[in-house]
């Protein structure tokens, strides 16, 4: 029995995250090459194939709570896969969120154009208990962002495969965050048919992935005025192409990539205890459903 | 017995308070101008010398939670003076605290710097547990926004005329907030001699008064590096003159004062209901100290 920790990190990266595994693991062997004994993989961006040429592999265990990625591998073995999930990953995405949906409520991105212009005027200002926000996916990151909201002040909505009924959330939301799992059937779903039932001058905050998103519909609904804004950080191309559209758009605030950046430490307790979970017979958590796809 | 709505406001402004104090004191009448039975003042922004013409004057109600202007007017007569307690308004403030101390937190300064050259690069993010909030001034404003900030995940130290260290607030806060009342011992607080004290980089929001700032050792202490940032709502002047080179620099974030604006109908809740403790002969909330100035 062996772990092997397949990615494509910087070696500096690589050098953290096993530092990180063998603490949490202590009684394993942890190798980032992988030996004819490796039984588990853990995973951060492995190279197509990768996993496809491990002959004992029997469960795989991603280092990221998103397996889109993942799931794309032609050659994805039959083992069972389990997702990260981090309560301290969760956290970090509910502050951005909260940091997002406060700045677009407080009006801080119509102050910047005004203080760029030495413009001294008060807009008008609801109070949050007034707003909705509406959350797109609601797992372990969008119910942790949406208690905080709620701590706030503000109303929230949440629709998942499970759960909430979109033309609700999309007819009332003021703010509209995507957390949605990337899958063929969430893929695109940020489009000119959804902007189109959303409330008239409502934002959206994206911090999925950019394969939610159709780009030129969205330039579209705030060209036309019925988006007010939109908050990205995840995109189809990272690095976002220096020439892209969205870096000069006035009513889009980019970021790149850091609403939650998973922790190795952090991530390897889950890890750790999802790992000795299957050594020891039982269910893990996070377990992927291949159908879903997520 | 009357009551007088003593201000200097807009006309629109002032239809709108004495609608909402009408609605919430049915009992009583109420006017602009002051007629011979005035026993109570409901004061916003009077005019220096106002209050000493009436002489029936028994009780004064500010409209506003800061009373320094008020207590400025060098003709102020006797009666006592109570300021506006409004958790409306607390709210209000702990929110505008909250979206200010997560966007300085998530450093959206810098990201819409990187923003405006097109540049991608991802910046090393801090957990909100490993940053402290100190608060200049716990009252009610304070204590609402220091819980909102607690249940975001920040430590917090409050620092009063009754409470706290302010050695210890500068030495250990990363984000410094002031919500002083303006009184003598207050003016000019956020002074060179207190930057000199804060930790290196740490950052300044100044919600209050525009006289607790000492303008010109802002600038200094943002150009040489000893603070990293600093939201403004209030200044010295108000409007902010269009040449001021807070306008202009990249280290500052100006709001027209709007970070708890006074709701005439949520604030005439609290007036309606200490001019009955008034006129029952019990004490009233929010008295004001004149010799501590608030």
């Amino acid at each position: 029995m062996a772990i092997t920790f397949l990615n494509r990190l910087s070696s500096a990266a690589e050098t953290r995250w096993l530092e990180a595994l063998r603490a949490a693991l202590p009684g394993e062997a942890i190798t980032p090459d992988p030996t004819p004994e490796t039984d588990i993989a853990v995973v951060a961006n492995p190279a197509p194939g990768a996993l496809a040429a491990l002959p004992n592999l029997a469960f795989v265990q991603s280092a990221w709570a998103g397996v889109d990625g993942l799931l794309n591998d032609p050659d994805l073995p039959a083992a069972p896969i389990a997702r990260l999930i981090d309560p301290g990953l969760a956290a970090q995405m509910a502050q951005a969120v909260a940091a997002h949906v406060l700045a677009l409520h407080r009006q801080a991105p119509a102050y910047a154009a005004q203080q760029r212009r030495g413009l001294w005027r008060q807009l008008p200002q609801a109070p949050a208990s007034a707003r909705r926000v509406g959350f797109l996916g609601y797992g372990e990151m969008a119910s942790a962002a949406a208690n905080l909201l709620e701590s706030i002040g503000f109303q929230t909505y949440g629709w998942s495969r499970r759960l909430g009924d979109l033309e609700t959330l999309l007819a009332t939301s003021d703010y509209v965050v995507n957390l949605l799992p990337l899958t063929d059937r969430t893929r695109g779903i940020l489009c000119s048919a959804v902007f189109a039932r959303m409330k008239r001058g409502a934002a959206v905050i994206n911090l999925a992935r950019g394969g939610h998103l159709v780009e030129e519909d969205l330039i579209a609904a705030l060209d036309a005025g019925a988006l007010s804004h939109a908050v990205l950080d995840v995109f189809d191309a990272e690095p976002l192409p220096r020439n892209h559209p969205f870096w000069s758009h006035p009513q889009i605030t980019v970021t790149p990539h850091v609403a939650a950046v998973t922790d190795p430490a952090s991530a390897s307790a889950f890890i750790a205890a999802n790992i000795a979970r299957f050594r020891a017979g039982q269910p893990v958590e996070g377990l992927v459903n291949r159908k879903a796809g997520y």
